[in-house]
């Protein structure tokens, strides 16, 4: 039975709706499963300046987990904000450190987790990434965010919204020093990438449950060389991911990168290594392959 | 196990130290017993207007429970407070409805449910009351806003400050129809009044743990005629009820005040009967004999 007292800390997501979060089944049973006394809850926000004065004040809070619509708009709240989350622009994580909120993005630095722990060669290569969203923005700094040394050779970024994907293009060219390409996602674009680059990084929500037979990138194209992951958790097993294990390509599935920013996420509020396993299986056990 | 999810709902005590608070356990235990998807907390809180501004914000905020120092400082940033709490001007329960919040002083109806659970007759009777401080007036007001037909019939205060007494019946006779009189705590006036009284509630921090052995009521004066109350819990038999024992009359201990505005809580929180079988177990093991 997990014991709750005056000393339990309380970590909560925040966003709106978030009835159907994962996050409390996953953090709470990486908390138990290290005995830590910590709670998670879900809590639907629409003013987020009242959550924030409630963050300061109320003892006890020691982390959030920001979701949609508040990622961008809760930055200027903040006391400090790590550097990559800043040139993203957007915050997935607070930790509440002595009154002050500190923002970081591990959807960031857990995509570039889920793609090492996948094994993909990251060092020289060309990767592209297909979107241009707000996962696919926290993908493309954080790869431009790794050291010159180990550091990808260049991006291409293929997208349906012109506006869009041209200015993440320009943001990541102005703030980084990353090469980086873009242009309109149309077949002959996609294949003509996909034979130059040794990954692909499917951003949209294109072949997300229920519509899980659909995906944006055309089978005939995908090759042995690539490695492919797909942001897509639900199913865990996308249409692209078939497709790609079909075509003999590595593949990295978009619960890796979900696990990965929750992992982040948990050693920033604990200070201890998350219980990667349990944390996978709570997930695992939440969708259909 | 305990299973939390995205809409587990929460309260917690606010207050400042709340480190020692019973109530997380006593709470916890009630919610788990009756399989409610709720937790309880403790914050700490030193800005009140942050930590209200947060209770407005957080969705699958339920409840607080106040207490010191933010009781009386609290009123005027709530929405609502029961006419009781109102006079009383304390309130030690919040309970957030529809984004309102809504205060309300189970301390009061606590005391009284306590006072009727023991068996204390209270229609036409008089009771003398030992301490004028934020407990005492919970209890006076409790007392004198009962229906005249099962009203007591006069209260009388004994205090050692004078101010703080004179004022505490100042406000119950302002305020209320009952009558009450007061003086300043001499033997003489002890033994006067309660030989006059049918109940007597002794309402000062005096044979708190760990000055277990001290009464400021002299054994000698405690007559079989008197219901005793003590609201002092840590002993649970404190020596003014092993005196009150001694000497023949019925006893009510300071912990079933305690349970009494707990259950208040919970009911209020849930909608739900309390399982007060369960909470008062928690708090007698949580202290001695």
């Amino acid at each position: 039975m997990l014991s709750i007292n005056a000393h339990t800390r309380l970590c909560a997501v925040i966003g709106n709706p978030v009835e159907h979060s994962l996050s409390p089944a996953i953090h709470n049973a990486a908390f138990q499963k290290l005995g830590l006394n910590y709670v998670y809850l879900a809590f639907r926000v629409e003013s987020l300046s009242g959550a924030v004065a409630g963050m300061r004040a109320l003892g006890n809070l020691r982390g959030f987990s920001v979701t949609i619509p508040h990622k961008v708009s809760i930055i200027p709240l903040l006391d400090e904000i790590d550097p990559t989350a800043r040139l993203i622009g957007s915050v997935n994580t607070i930790v509440v450190e002595q009154g002050k909120l500190i923002g970081s993005n591990t959807d960031a630095s857990g995509a570039l987790r889920a793609l090492k722990e996948g094994r993909a060669m990251l060092k020289g290569q060309r990767v592209l990434m297909v979107g241009s969203g707000g996962a696919a923005r926290a993908i493309a700094f954080a790869l431009a965010m790794e050291p010159p040394p180990i550091r990808i050779e260049g991006l291409t970024i293929l997208g349906i919204l012109d506006d869009e994907r041209r200015t993440l293009a320009a943001d990541v060219r102005t703030k980084t020093s990353l090469r980086v390409e873009e242009g309109p996602m149309t077949d002959e674009a996609l294949r003509e990438t996909m034979r130059d680059s040794q990954v692909l990084i499917h951003c949209t929500p294109v072949g997300m449950h229920p519509k899980v037979k659909d995906s944006c990138v055309p089978a005939k194209f995908l090759e042995p060389h690539l490695t492919v992951m797909d942001i897509v958790y639900n199913p865990l097993d996308t249409q692209l991911l078939k497709d790609a294990k079909a075509a003999g390509c590595r593949t990295i599935r978009g619960i890796e990168m979900f696990l990965h920013q929750a992992i982040g996420q948990f050693e920033l509020w604990t200070g201890q290594k998350a219980p990667a396993d349990v944390m996978r299986a709570v997930l695992e056990s939440s969708f259909s392959r």
